[in-house]
């Protein structure tokens, strides 16, 4: 049975009740099976309203051993009933990602890069459509590097922008290149500084979040296998993203953004900054540190979901 | 100890022979301590050439799963000592990546697409530099659409070309994109060619492999969420890239290619073709077909190594 969903936000939150999750294919309908092959799922071989009728929050990250330990949390958060430890890997057929559904929350892991979450959102949304979800807020928990951040620091994305800073995602459709939008919703983001805000020692800031294609030279890094630019322009490409509002850079945030927008999902990107990039480029803190890190944003998102199911005041 | 590489592809493969592993980054030997974040190693705390400097062969694939299965078999294929049962995953500290070692092979798992597998060449390509690993030579094992070719065939490709069937690979640097060739080594692709033809049964032919970055709308196909084009602009794009030479598709040859051509390191890329993208987009075939499909890859490399170590003439 799907949950009643408070709007316990604001009254200007009323449309975020019978949202429908939109395809935007028009050949989808007619075909008579849909092999989610990354998934290791079918609309012959699996009941997906049965399944994830019910799903209200899908949360996505990279690591799956992290979205692992998401549902845990999740389960135990919700109360819901048996052991954290029992949950099972939906997508077990496969190692492309994996998911797990807590209740009304589905966890799945996405890989790094546009192109894996990209393959993981298409079949994700078909899904959805397929098991004709409704009221459907997605969110992405990552981590990422901070531009003026301290590390720990939670950045929640106003705009996903591009290496030049621009709030779009070039996606390529047969071989020409086309532009989509990278907005967010404004009212999750603002609902989860709120949110933050009533949690202890959670330093937390909404901005601009930089989506790049590789980990080294397209994000300034001095340490990569390939490297042509000097320290002095690195800091310089930081300053420049700084003074545009990026204040954290990740790997994902605009593909997800510029899909959930096209099919009238609501979706907010919350990433933690584990290095200050204005002081380095390798990940040096300790592994407790950096673990504590990485669950800040399953802390600030599991907060937003116990307040919208009215578990929480 | 390391192996002794016969010369036994014929006489014009003379520079096979110690070449070295060359970073392209000025910083990096000045570095107190290198820490390949996403292997879970480090400089420090691993002594690298005593792992991985025996290592001549370099083998990388998107599943995690198929990297250890490929790994078990180069055991039973080089006759090693002890079970293949019992290798362990080198970077088990993380999920991002696994990687095992059998005698002078070392597979590696990338994810997928461009990002992905850019994050992880980094890492290796450092990692061999520290190893002061020689005469290496990197496959890329993987599976793909194929464009006009039959399930089962494997490519052994020529050029990796990007959406518009160019051999390059468009890399950002601090906010500008800058041209990579994509060309791969002649000698190995033709060698391949030649092992191939000492199989039994073993349908291959050496063509262009384009890469994209998505799987859906950049590789024309009507079944993802998002799907603006006609069936007819769909075999369109494909005619004119089988006229390019194109035929097959997926997701991460370029920069695997530019980014081993800049370091001196001689790659290969072959990926068995899963479906013909005249006859459809979804893949269909029965489970069991498709894991015999997918060791094929594994069985071509496989050979070509034995060759190269004389254990077969």
């Amino acid at each position: 049975m799907a949950p009643i969903l408070l709007n316990c936000m604001g009254s200007e939150h009323k449309d975020y009740i019978k949202q429908q999750v939109q395809v935007k294919n028009p050949y989808l309908d007619s075909m008579e099976e849909d092999i989610l092959y990354h998934l290791s799922l079918s609309t012959k071989t699996h009941n997906l309203p049965e399944m994830f009728g019910d799903i209200k929050f899908v949360c996505v990250g990279g690591s799956a051993n992290r979205m692992k330990a998401f549902a845990q949390f999740m389960h135990q958060e919700l109360n819901l009933p048996g052991s954290p430890e029992d949950i099972t890997d939906i997508c077990e057929g496969t190692d492309r990602y994996c998911m797990y559904k807590v209740g009304p929350v589905l966890s799945i892991s996405h890989g790094m890069g546009v192109p894996s979450i990209s393959i993981m959102l298409h079949e994700l949304i078909k899904l959805l459509h397929h098991a004709q979800c409704r009221d459907v807020v997605l969110f992405r928990l990552g981590t990422s590097g901070g531009v003026g951040l301290a590390p720990g620091t939670v950045v929640i994305t106003e705009k996903a922008v591009d290496y030049s800073f621009r709030p779009q995602f070039e996606q390529v459709v047969l071989g020409k290149v086309i532009t989509r939008s990278t907005e967010l919703d404004e009212g999750v983001a603002k609902d989860l500084l709120q949110c933050s805000s009533e949690l202890q020692n959670f330093p937390s800031v909404i901005g601009n979040t930089m989506c790049t294609h590789d980990f080294y030279e397209g994000q300034g890094r001095l340490d990569g296998a390939l490297c042509s630019f000097s320290h002095e322009e690195k800091l310089e490409y930081l300053r420049k993203a700084y003074e545009a509002g990026v204040r954290n850079i990740e790997m994902e945030s605009t593909v997800f953004a510029a899909m959930c927008r096209v099919c009238g999902l609501k979706a907010a990107v919350v990433c933690v900054v584990l290095l200050n990039r204005f002081e380095g480029d390798q990940i040096t803190s300790p592994h407790d540190v950096l673990v504590e890190y990485q669950q800040r944003p399953q802390v600030l998102v599991s907060h937003y979901i116990k307040k919208r199911l009215g578990l929480i005041a």
